[in-house]
């Protein structure tokens, strides 16, 4: 007997600045029972992004019939677009054995919370809003009003924090720290008895 | 800012034969930010067991006095002796940050459930009921009426599953994976919001 064999599935959410692309890269590389979940979306995609591996592109057409069919685990519309994570890929990968991570925004993090009670929310937080601000203004691809929006946008997110399981600060030049914390959050997880509801039986078998 | 920096109190309960002595022998060595907490009991120590090392021996009109001023985190009678857990030793553990086991039998177990939410409750099990018979019958130290005692119990032990947070397994040869997974939990334990709850105020101070 040994405990559940199910993967976790974890929803990474945070402010732009906080640092989740790197923390996610780092987790993949260490743990290969966990795979990215690839969102769909219908906006345009950018320089250098790839469908299949950033997101998978699809037109309003098709994402709309994936709405009408069930097969969105969670859709949101933000900016004209629709984002959102195709079901059967998550459940597939969940079922063998692998944990996925969704590394998605905080309307999609509460839609989960709702559709997905045994899903595992980590919110993960720069050191302090100081270093927030100097992260996306060290970006100097940043015009000033999008600092100003994604600071606002962090507030937003940060009064969110109660309907998080988990908060993970991720300070500078620490990421690794970060990253092992999420893989520590992923095993014990995998060992709460709610997850493991068959052993009472199994141990007498 | 940083994650609390408060203790977490954990408690291992688990069958005679489930490991946990070893289990939190090998924790204690690989963190020394946790110590186990010595419990106070009224029976008479056994050949080679040091007071204040596997327990604190003291008399019984000592431990009533303890009970009736509250200094009991929890206690239980059994076997027509008292056992108990001193409340403020560990409490100043905890608030010093360093984590506290309790390795403590099912009544206090329950006991700590109910008297201190904040607690992790882990419970720590064999691979399955005929491993549990093999340790117990390769302990020579066991007579026959002791090993079916502890096998009965064992199942009540199993019986109340679903109170514990976490079910760890313990495979013979394998204790310092099991001893991993406890110190997962530890970490995770520290990271749920629920006890940090200072951060989204503390995020812009």
């Amino acid at each position: 007997m040994d405990i559940s064999d199910k993967g976790i599935l974890l929803v990474l959410s945070g402010p732009a600045g906080s640092g989740k692309g790197t923390i996610v890269k780092n987790i993949l590389e260490r743990d290969n029972m966990i795979r990215l979940s690839v969102s769909a979306t219908t906006r345009a995609p950018r320089p250098g992004e790839i469908d299949g591996v950033h997101y998978s592109f699809v037109s309003s057409q098709k994402f709309e019939e994936m709405i009408a069919s069930d097969e969105m685990l969670e859709h949101t519309r933000y900016c004209g677009n629709y984002y959102g994570t195709p079901r059967e890929h998550v459940n597939k990968m969940l079922e063998s054995g692998i944990s996925v991570i969704l590394e998605i925004e905080l309307e999609g993090a509460m839609n989960i919370r709702r559709l997905c009670p045994d899903a595992v929310l980590v919110l993960l937080l720069p050191p302090d809003f100081k270093t927030l601000e100097n992260r996306l203004r060290g970006r100097h691809t940043n015009t000033e009003d999008d600092i100003k929006n994604r600071l606002e946008r962090a507030k937003t997110e940060v009064s969110f924090f109660d309907k998080y399981d988990y908060v993970v600060i991720n300070e500078d030049n620490m990421y690794e720290k970060a990253a092992t914390t999420v893989l520590n959050i992923l095993d014990s997880e995998r060992h709460r008895t709610s997850r493991n509801k068959s052993i009472p039986t199994d141990f007498f078998g």
